[in-house]
């Protein structure tokens, strides 16, 4: 069927047959105007009262009917310089109503007034809308343009299973029932990763695949049962090559969707300079301001601090008070003592800091000139709390304050690299956790150590460095990942780290172990969150809006009706 | 790294530094030879014993061993016309072993002596034989043209929820359970049905997904739990249209993957004459021969008939008799009477027929000329059953009776439309199923049929044809798709006739129904099976070969060992 909506000069005259939805409807004396709409494109009916027959069908037509025009492409009086097919409309000599659409539950437009719930329950109203449109065009491109660059580079796009075995206690793994195994249960993969490995054992050197994961997770604002990710891996590599490979797709998909020159190498940070200088491992980088460590002022200054305790500073162009800095912390959900000082012309205005400190204050900023903002007035807002949790909570501040001052070019992407990752964390019933995966690998410098250090000794385990590297935009971690470990006994070690018994060891691991034991190549890979970034390079808020068909925060589909309750259904 | 497997003479007398696994090892005199392997290359490597140091190394070296080589490539005495690199090798400077390799449970080589089920425990080691590599290669590439050629027809890649509703009953679909969720659950999508169909509803013209499907059904041979569909919709299309674009589609898929010329449009058989003809809608037609009606005999020939048995005839070159007919029969597990007449130089050497009727035979035999083969000798055999039943019969004996003579010709690829299906067919409980799916939407011509016909009406109801349509590939059907009912009110009636209760209905379907009242195009699509397609193409008999990670027959991982009894885990 002809139904060519890319429409120009050349088609003047010419007789087409057109279907589609109808977007507007105005009427001018005897004349009614139809935008007629398919997949994103306009173009212009036109419907004369002289053809009888055809003008009493438009007269019936609403909004979002779909309707069949044939007609004569004619050039325009008035060009509409928005539309591609601004310059021409189709004068109808037939019209024809397919499908009648009831009263809408929103306005079909770029400006709609339908909320996200509304929306998302009637998606399909919903994609009509130009913008919409857009993102999911959007997504398709910036799919094509990824296999493309892996495809070119020699990497095989291999599928691996999500219907997988529960791993790893299993925690954030939504099981699977079948009819066939009444009793058993299957686990939905929450990443490739165990495949990828097997993979690269077996010898094929370069993998990608743009891949479902799964995660039964505590719901959080703006998490997704099923997201897509972009894994890849790939045998004798080293950290190096995978951020480069990273790099110049990121270049590539700025460049092609968004004709963006991103400058590469991206800037790289250690986890601890991250930590101490932003008080995350996500740093937001559109703003140049750090957070700083006041801890010279400990006892110079007669702070009341205990051993545990750091005073970590954030600075603020707008001055403060109490009440101001209260809201700050309730908008980040913290409770913390703290201080605050405010500066004009080098003098301090106001502060909550005991007089006989004010003065010792002041002189110890005159002698530390780097300190004071080129500015006339701002203000110091300190942080007194146990050291980590200060950083964060500063780091926090940093960006709350950014935003408010507007001091973040919204335009910007800043990517940053973060490496040299603790190996381990503590978990909070205090057993050692990975930071990364059980299946990342120290720094080489540091085999040694590890071959030495007793598994309970929690304090030198906590120094170990990994070779894991995360890749952040704007203050959101787009993607992250590391080399490996290919020798069974330092997995097997690093799993009695993690306080794996030796029947988990064996019911969870052995087949991993034994592989590890025919031959296996230094490996390393990637996974990019792709709903993220590409919400990130559509300032799209929620990830949401860049999925065709997303679940509700709460983890339903309130289309459809999912979950439904057990019971519910005619076979059970 | 420098690990460029790609070496010819123009690397001659160039240093390299390669690492991979050691494919073969050869001792001649002082000399050792390594095949060394990477991504389905070989590189020959050569450690000489004037080199004490790594000839050490060497000689410790076995098979699959990762090693790390560094050498000059030379120029090789005797050229190895079967390898890419054959003309050149590597004498070794410096040998590093990366990784040790203990003995192997089976043979790395095209020729192995591991049985699939150790295979594919052994997954890992599998791929790293030549031929196993290739396939997943394969299938990387098959991937790859047909994302190149709906990117170019401007089809949309859009990906579709995974999780989703239990519909339909659920009798096939996997139950999720989450967390989150505590005595709810959602079903594993068996395909993108719904979603795609709520895309055209949307406004987007072309849709395609590379799309994972899952379903629990009964276990049988080669079928996996979760499978890999092309699946594709367009609005505003017809039949013609996209059985165009899928032959366009196997045309470059055959010419690029195969070099192999596909001649399109490709034959196309109405549903009544692929039964008719070759007893089934699956029908391979890389044999010619057909089934023949033989009813005409009734009268004429007195045979005992009740009012719904049919002859149904199939011939054989070779002569028949009863014990190797009842070995046929065995074969495709029937048991049916039936006749045979053996023919030599056109006079009936051999038969289990009365005398009496065998003389009419012959003499009716004479005067249809066109039923008896030209060869000296041939036997038919005639099925004697209900009418479908001994169509069936016949088939599958036609396909076993060719295959048994050799009458198939394996390069061949005979592709063949199915359509003009019955809408509906009977379920074993007697009530009316849906021949493809239920959102199909009859004949054209038929719809004031439709309208009018009484819902428990099953004889009329029989006799309505379906706007759907398989394609077959030498006897398999690799996939199936249809024009879709976008009218609400026949949408409603068409469930009802599926005996769904309103209850059923509002349940699973309202949001549908409902959908279809907002402007809804005419669209249709189809599905096809990749793993079913690349299999043929290879002519690999399970598509366990083609999948990277498949499950065993039994639907279970006997790599990672799952599914896991429920209790097993440690949250549970």
């Amino acid at each position: 069927m002809n139904n060519n909506f890319n429409l120009d000069e050349k088609a003047i005259e010419k007789k087409v047959k057109l279907t589609g939805w109808v977007a507007k409807i105005r009427k001018l004396g005897d004349l009614i105007f139809f935008d007629l709409r398919n997949s994103g494109k306009i173009v212009q009916i036109v419907i004369t009262s002289d053809k009888e027959k055809i003008y009493q069908i438009a007269k019936k037509i609403t909004k979002e009917d779909v309707i069949l025009v044939e007609g004569i492409v004619k050039k325009r009086k008035s060009i509409n310089q928005k539309l591609a097919t601004g310059v021409i409309e189709i004068i109808a000599s037939n019209l024809k109503i397919i499908s009648k659409a009831n009263q809408l539950p929103f306005i079909i437009a770029d400006q709609t007034d339908g909320l996200e719930p509304l929306r998302m329950r009637y998606r399909y109203l919903d994609f009509r809308r130009e913008n919409i449109y857009q993102i999911i065009k959007f997504r398709s491109d910036f799919n094509m343009i990824i296999r493309n660059y892996f495809n070119r580079l020699g990497f095989l796009e291999i599928e691996t299973p999500t219907i997988t075995k529960l791993t790893f206690g299993g925690a954030s793994e939504f099981k699977v029932l079948s009819k066939n195994h009444p009793g058993y249960q299957y686990g939905l993969a929450q990443s490739p990763q165990i495949y990828k490995q097997l993979l690269m054992y077996g010898g094929i050197e370069k993998y990608y695949q743009i891949a479902k994961c799964y995660r039964d997770e505590d719901l959080r604002k703006d998490r997704q049962l099923e997201f897509t990710q972009l894994d890849l891996e790939k045998a004798f590599t080293t950290k190096k090559e995978i951020k480069k490979i990273i790099e110049k797709l990121l270049v590539k998909l700025f460049n092609n969707l968004l004709k963006l020159d991103l400058k590469i190498p991206f800037q790289t940070l250690k986890y601890k300079q991250a930590i101490d200088n932003f008080g995350t491992d996500k740093p937001d980088l559109r703003y140049q301001g750090k957070i700083y460590n006041f801890n010279f002022l400990k006892e110079r200054l007669k702070f009341n601090l205990n051993q545990q305790e750091s005073l970590i500073a954030v600075f603020s162009p707008k001055l403060l008070n109490q009440s101001k800095i209260n809201d700050y912390l309730l908008k980040i959900k913290q409770k913390t003592d703290f201080y605050f000082i405010n500066f004009k012309n080098k003098k301090i205005l106001d502060t909550n800091l005991q007089d006989a400190i004010k003065v010792d204050f002041l002189k110890l900023l005159k002698n530390n000139q780097d300190l004071i903002l080129k500015k006339d007035q701002f203000s110091i807002l300190i942080i007194k709390n146990k050291a980590l949790i200060a950083k964060e909570i500063a780091g926090k501040l940093r960006v709350l304050i950014a935003k408010e001052n507007k001091l973040i070019n919204k335009e910007q992407f800043s990517f940053v690299w973060i490496e040299d990752f603790p190996l381990f964390y503590l978990l909070k019933d205090l057993k050692i956790g990975s930071m990364h995966n059980p299946f990342t690998i120290f720094k080489q410098n540091q085999l040694k150590k590890f071959l030495k250090i007793d598994i309970k000794s929690k304090k030198e385990l906590l120094k170990l460095n990994s070779e894991a590297y995360d890749i952040v935009l704007n203050g959101v971690e787009i993607g992250g990942g590391a080399m490996r470990i290919i020798d069974p006994k330092i997995q097997t070690k690093i799993f009695q780290i993690l306080d794996l018994n030796q029947q988990q060891i064996e019911n969870d691991f052995a087949f991993l172990l034994e592989a590890q034991t025919y031959g296996v190549p230094h490996h390393g890979g990637i996974a990019l969150g792709i709903d993220r970034l590409i919400a990130l390079m559509l300032k799209i808020d929620s990830i949401k809006e860049v999925i065709a068909f997303p679940k509700s925060s709460k983890g339903t589909d309130e289309m459809m009706g999912a979950p439904t309750k057990k019971g519910d259904i005619s076979n059970e």
